[in-house]
């Protein structure tokens, strides 16, 4: 499979899920501000909202979204058990990939990341964020994972929290939800997600302010 | 099953989906602003997150999150054929769940429909829903459903574009979603749908309004 993506971006999370499964692909960087993609295409081709991730399966359909991305791969890996297969705990992956899709990532992280967005729209998303979170560090508290067992829906949530040093959300606020971020880091295929993609988002972040500063003001 | 839901709100979707299905629910009413049920219980201890649709299953569980919620529903029905079940099929209904739930339903119409929005939340709010609406308007240009027949992903997007009359989001610039709105309107499931929520909704407005009088000033 074909996995496109941003360094650090959403698009991680299913990475790290490629690794969990002891499975690899072939990863594909895009430039969300260019829409170039490190093999040359333009990227609104592959997905016409512009955004990452997009997965190319192996008989070459185009699947986007989070959602339907993360649970396609896991599905793809059954023996790596990343997502419960019986009626009610899937709706229950579901709910904790939405939740961390809508309400954190969604709602939250887009308007505090996007320099773009104005600052009424970043103040009501700080404000909005703060019963989710208060709820996800009840519901973590007693808890390792989001479910009985790791899952993809933490391979999202981490990738998401992660986030919050940049946004910044003082999540020290949440300290259950602080101990799981620290957790999921530490596990071995967030750690190499993390390490793969840190420099590569740094070369990013350099290459756009040197076409910055090459623009006319 | 039961169903908490709001008139008029997404969690009209659901009983959509149950109607299409020929099945029928107990629906309890929920006031999102005192968090009181219809059955008199304080929501929060049903989800703390304040938030229509949760469903509870015959077995007593409770999910929530529309993503979650109405593939639940489909599949306890699934003679009706409203959520696919092929691999690919299923990721493609999620994609556009994800999509209603993320870029109209939480970026767009959360901030457009709060009264306590500040106005740059809500501007940028609108020009961020542009793009999605032009994706969408280019994917049912030739087709009648997101996907080959009608799915719950449909019930829950025609719930979400309802809303463009409140928002206000100008839909006649996308004659493509404007023409799925007025075929989707008019499916006897979501016109039934439809009659019964609007009174409701009426109901609470007046009865807010009565309310807010009675506030001292």
């Amino acid at each position: 499979m074909d996995l496109y993506f941003s360094p650090l971006a959403c698009s991680m999370a299913t990475r790290i899920v490629f690794y969990e499964a002891g499975a690899e692909a072939r990863f594909i960087e895009v430039d969300t501000h260019t829409q170039r993609t490190s093999d040359g295409v333009d990227f609104r081709a592959v997905n016409p909202l512009g955004m990452v991730p997009v997965l190319r399966t192996d008989e070459g359909a185009l699947i986007r979204e989070n959602v339907a991305v993360l649970q396609y791969v896991a599905d793809a890996y059954p023996d790596a058990g990343l997502a419960p297969r019986g009626r009610l705990e899937r709706a229950r992956l579901q709910q904790w990939i939405a939740f961390t899709n809508t309400e954190l990532h969604k709602a939250a992280f887009v308007p505090l990341l996007d320099p773009k967005a104005p600052e009424g729209a970043k103040a009501y998303a700080l404000e909005k964020s703060a019963r989710p979170l208060a709820v996800l560090d009840e519901h973590l508290r007693d808890r390792e994972f989001l479910l009985d067992a790791f899952s993809v829906a933490d391979a999202y949530l981490a990738t998401i929290l992660n986030w919050t040093v940049a946004a910044p959300v003082p999540l020290a606020q949440w300290p259950a939800v602080s101990a799981y971020l620290a957790r999921m880091r530490a596990r071995p295929a967030t750690a190499r997600a993390m390490a793969e993609e840190t420099p590569l988002y740094l070369r990013e972040q350099a290459r756009r302010k040197a076409e910055a500063r090459q623009l006319p003001v």
